[in-house]
């Protein structure tokens, strides 16, 4: 029997720090497969990824990785506590041992964190100051009840990591990984560490901060940003009626009107959520509404519970998806015919937001793209 | 007493024949005033007109017009017989004594034939052939039961005036002006005629067939096709569910699956509306349903009654305008303010439309524009 361990993650574009990652997470869990369960095309923080699903994917298991699956785009497109439980919940359907993380704080007790924040009141007591951001308020409740300190968003996803896999039926162990190198925005150094975010603004530096292999791969890669989108977005808020936009996942409470009346006079999607932006919402946040409308996706869309589709594998992860396919066989899609990529399947709504996505950088994204093999060197 | 004669026009661009037309208009019925009810950026068709509103109501009042007024954008995008109707009842608000149009055979009794088109059943006897467009069934049922020649689009066109025109309380007096040159889609003769159809596949040619001003316009404007909305409307179709699709205006009998299904094999606008034919519809008509698409133009926003906006006038035009103000006020729209032009206004619809309309030719079509005042030289 193969052991995994698991790792969420989004690879935004996978980098040296990713690769130690994946290399401490075997190491420490003493496991002979590493799973990962990846955003597609679309990631957390309400944008296009850099690179496309395919490449990224490539580059993981290039760079460590034995086994990439895409989390589905109702949960990597979610704010960080449900994108955490649904990426924990794909772990735990890949039959992954344990899960893996990064956090500066990798000597908490997680286990006991995750179960105390189960125990917790579903809001932060008391009245929602309006003058400071949900997340802002929920980072605070966390520190003042659960005594963390949560300057890094990392701590925030480890405990809601550790929270979802508290409430499985059967927890994995958790298997905190020290973050080394740098911080999230801060500039590279020079141990060949940067952020991911850092890079996604240099990109012309990313051939020294990730993998060589990655390297070759990013160099012939067409990069995607929320930019390239603006005239579609733009025109989208034009042409919807406030009805229509009340339809879309996370627009309430008069939030389509602030983009409606805003959109005309902006000149970019930056300019669109700063002319948005009030103390109310973060800028992720809104960076995701302004996802669901350019992808046109509805709060009934986001209940569907879609499968996970297989990217690629080592010939290891090939042995492990063959001792867990009977148990996991059908939540896993390997590919993505006629059937499971119609419009009305649940992979349809990532076939409709992948194609959006293939507007900018002209590849199919999903028919006729088999997982792929990767015999590392 | 001012007298005044009106026309129904697009003018997708005013040309040679046009200042004909209402050179004719004005002798043939003794009129003081020629008064225009032109359609706006969107055209009968279901394209975006060549030039835009301003341009070629400029060329119109050089041309020989005394008052041009904008059509409702929930007219002139309709279908030939309420595109007909909005028209006729545009120049009765604008206390018109008369209405004149083109016709290839200006002897029919159009009086008459208005009367008798209103007396017949609502669709053509018997059931409807799925084997041929309705329009042609309607074209065949008029030849046969009115006993006319239907050959030209024009003369369907001026039926569907003398029918809107006979329903009124007061009808105006019908004048039928003989066409002269070529056929819609016949080359340029050497008389310096020629449609307007083959003015917009020859643009280079222009100068020779339309009037000495308009040319000068013409020269210095941005030309806006089809062609330039497909990565919109190539985007919306991506997009939109059948749900959502369905509630646009005319998007009936299952026509929102063809248009999804085609959509992403699709290349350009013409490609995908070829591929969406079947008999069953005209071209025309599928253009209409996806400028709808384009333009989010739902059934409720096209029973909307908009306003005539005044686009511009000669001193002459001013004057009748002065004299019809009483009878006509509400229905007239002179500026665009805040409060008329408000998304949620009658006029707003055509705010919206007007505004993806700029996201190609980059001028604003609205607020801040005030009538054009044109002294004919």
């Amino acid at each position: 029997m193969l052991r995994a361990v698991g790792v969420v993650a989004e690879y935004n574009p996978f980098h040296n720090g990713h690769a130690y990652q994946l290399a401490e997470a075997r190491r420490r869990a003493a496991a002979d497969v590493t799973v990962v369960a990846m955003s597609g095309n679309f990631v957390q923080r309400g944008e296009p990824a850099l690179f496309d699903k395919w490449n990224r994917a490539q580059a993981a298991l290039q760079g460590g990785a034995d086994l990439v699956v895409e989390l589905p785009l109702t949960v990597s497109t979610q704010p960080a506590d449900r994108f955490a439980r649904g990426g924990v919940q794909a772990l735990a359907q890949l039959q992954c041992g344990a899960v893996a993380f990064g956090t500066e704080q990798p000597e908490l007790d997680y286990a006991a964190l995750g179960r105390q924040i189960n125990a917790l009141p579903p809001h932060p007591a008391g009245a929602v100051d309006y003058a400071q951001t949900y997340a802002t308020q929920m980072n605070q409740f966390y520190q003042e009840t659960l005594h963390v300190g949560l300057d890094d968003p990392n701590v925030i996803l480890a405990l809601g990591y550790a929270a979802a896999n508290a409430a499985l039926a059967q927890p994995m162990a958790l298997v905190p990984v020290p973050r080394v190198g740098v911080a999230h925005d801060a500039a590279a150094t020079s141990q060949q560490l940067a952020s991911a975010s850092w890079l996604r603004q240099h990109p012309d530096q990313l051939a020294a901060y990730v993998p060589a292999a990655a390297a070759v791969l990013y160099a012939d890669a067409a990069a995607t940003r929320w930019a390239d989108f603006w005239p579609l977005l733009h025109y989208r808020l034009l042409t919807d009626t406030p009805a229509a936009l009340r339809r879309l996942y996370q627009m309430t409470e008069g939030l389509e009107y602030r983009f409606i009346e805003q959109n005309w006079a902006a000149a970019s999607v930056a300019d669109l959520l700063k002319r948005v932006k009030t103390k109310r919402y973060t800028y992720s946040r809104l960076s995701r509404v302004a996802l669901y409308t350019l992808l046109h996706l509805t709060n009934e869309d986001m209940t569907v519970a879609q499968p996970l589709r297989i990217l690629g594998f080592t010939p290891q992860g090939q042995a492990y998806l063959k001792q867990i396919r009977k148990a996991a066989g059908a939540a896993l899609l390997t590919r993505v015919n006629a059937a499971a990529g119609a419009l009305t399947a649940p992979y349809g709504l990532t076939v409709r937001a992948d194609r959006v996505y293939t507007l900018n950088n002209g590849h199919e994204q999903n028919f006729g793209r088999a997982p792929m093999r990767i015999t590392k060197g």
